[in-house]
C-alpha cells in the first residue's frame, strides 16, 4: 500500500483537536472521511502533532496508507473535494518515502503563538490570537525566554496528562517580537512537551506585564514544579507552522515563505 | 455638542457595508446603537469611507457628536461594552478639533487587497482573501500597475452607482508583493471612486495570468470605458488599512505599524 505524505492547513476554532474521538469532530475524523470517500476504504492518519482544541495549523504534516496509488496531486484535489466546507485545506501531497512516519520521523516542530495586546477586543483576529489588555513589555518577555533555551528538565512547562516519557527536551528557538498590537512569540524544538508551548507563554506574559523577572522564569525552570510556573494560556493564539524531517519534503523546494 | 473620532477596526463578512440601512446589518448601525447606549440620544456616524458589503478595515475613521462631554477612553470602552457581539472594535476615540470632518478632512486611504494564490482554499482566510488557483506572475502585475499611476480619468475602472462628481483622480501608490502564497496589493489615494480599487485588482490578476499585457491596461485607462477593463473582484480580500489627515490624530502617535 502506497504511502502518503500531506501538507495540511487548518482553523481549528470548530473542532475538538487533532485526534479522532468518539464524539465531537477532529481534524483527524474530517480527513479520515475525506480519503475513505477517494478510495472506497477506511484509512487512518498519523499526524506530526497532534494539536489541541482550538490550536490551529499552516504547516502540519501527515501521512496516510492507501489501498491503491494515485498522484500525489490527485490525493490533495480529491481529499479537497471531500473535506468541504470543514475548514481544512490539504496544501500539498506526495508519495512517501519508504519507512517514512510523520510523528516518528520528524525532526523538529515549529510553532507561532499569537497575543494581541490591546484595550479593544480582536474583532478580525477573534479565535486568532490571545488577547491581553495589560500592557506586556515584550523585551522583558525576550530577555526571560532566553533563560529556557537549551536542554532542560521542562516539568515545570508540561500538562499532567503528558504521556512523554521523559520530561527532557531541547528548546531550540523562543523569539518574541511586537509588531504594533501583536506580540509574536515563534517556539521551535525536535519536539514539545504537552502543553509545552501554552504554559511557557503563560509564564513569559506574567514577565511582560511585570510580575515575574528573567530569575523567576529561571527558578521556576529549576523547580520541576507545575505550580512554580504561570497558568496554561489559551489554544486560540497558537499556530503549527512546520515540522522538519531529514529528507525534506518534495513541497518545500516550492514554498518560499520559510513555513515548512 | 463635543465631536469625536474613533479608529475603528471590523470583520466586514456579517455586514452589508458601512452604510446604515432599513434591512440587514450595518457597520455604522452597530456603532450608532452602541453609542446611543452610552449617551441615551440616537446620534449620528460619519465615515472616511463607506466600505461595501463583505470589506473590512483595520484603520477606518469615523466621528460622531455626543450631547455631553467625556474623556476620549470613556467613549472607546463604553462603545465596545455596547457593541458585544459584533466584531467591530473602536480601537481608540479622542475629542476632534474645531470643525473636522472624517469624510471632509482626510486627505488620503489607504488600502491593502490580499489574493491566496494556490491549488487549495482557504482554511484560515476564509473572507479574508480573494482564492485565485490559476498562477499568478506578480511582476507582471507590479509592472502593469505602474500604468495606472497619478492622475488619470480612471472612468474604465469606475462602478456604475458611483455618486462622486469627477471621474478624475491621483493615485499614488499601487504596489503589488507577493509572500508565500499571498499577493498583496497596496493603494494609496486621497481618494478612490466607487469599486475603484476591487476593478483595478481584477483588472490587474488578467495581467498575472497573462491574459493581458501592461500594454491592455495602459489602452483600458485611456479608453474610458467600464466595459473594458476586468471585473470587479471579491470584497473579501479588501482592507482599508488607514486614513490621512492634516492634523494627525493622536493616536497616531502610538502606533508604530503604519496602518494609521
Amino acid at each position: 500500500m502506497p504511502r502518503y505524505r500531506l501538507l495540511v492547513e487548518y482553523d481549528g476554532s470548530p473542532f475538538n483537536g487533532w485526534q479522532r474521538q468518539d464524539h465531537g469532530a477532529s481534524v483527524q475524523g474530517a480527513i479520515e472521511a475525506a480519503a475513505a470517500k477517494l478510495c472506497g476504504e477506511a484509512v487512518t492518519l498519523y499526524a506530526a502533532g497532534r494539536t489541541d482544541a482550538g490550536v490551529h495549523a499552516t504547516g502540519q504534516v501527515a501521512h496516510l496508507d492507501l489501498p491503491r496509488a494515485y498522484s500525489g496531486d490527485t490525493v490533495r484535489d480529491a481529499i479537497n473535494f471531500h473535506l468541504k466546507p470543514h475548514p481544512v485545506a490539504i496544501l500539498a501531497a506526495e508519495e512517501a518515502e519508504e519507512g517514512f512516519h510523520a510523528r516518528f520521523s520528524a525532526i523538529g516542530r515549529s510553532y507561532l503563538y499569537r497575543i494581541l495586546n490591546r484595550r479593544s477586543a480582536p474583532a478580525l483576529d477573534r479565535n486568532r490570537v490571545w488577547w491581553v489588555t495589560a500592557a506586556l513589555d515584550e523585551e522583558r518577555m525576550a530577555e526571560a525566554a532566553t533563560r529556557l533555551l537549551g536542554h532542560h528538565d521542562f516539568t515545570s512547562f508540561r500538562a499532567g496528562c503528558c504521556q512523554a516519557r521523559s520530561p527532557n527536551k531541547t528548546l531550540d528557538r523562543l523569539e518574541i517580537t511586537r509588531i504594533g498590537d501583536e506580540i509574536q512569540i515563534v517556539a521551535e524544538a525536535r519536539s514539545f512537551l504537552h502543553h509545552q508551548v501554552r504554559n511557557m507563554v503563560g509564564t513569559l506574559k506574567l514577565v511582560g506585564d511585570g510580575k515575574w523577572s528573567a530569575d523567576d522564569v529561571s527558578r521556576i525552570l529549576e523547580a520541576r514544579d507545575r505550580a512554580q510556573a504561570g497558568p496554561t494560556c489559551p489554544a486560540t493564539g497558537l499556530i503549527l507552522t512546520g515540522v522538519v524531517y531529514p529528507q525534506p519534503p518534495g513541497w518545500v523546494k516550492h514554498r518560499d515563505d520559510g513555513t515548512a
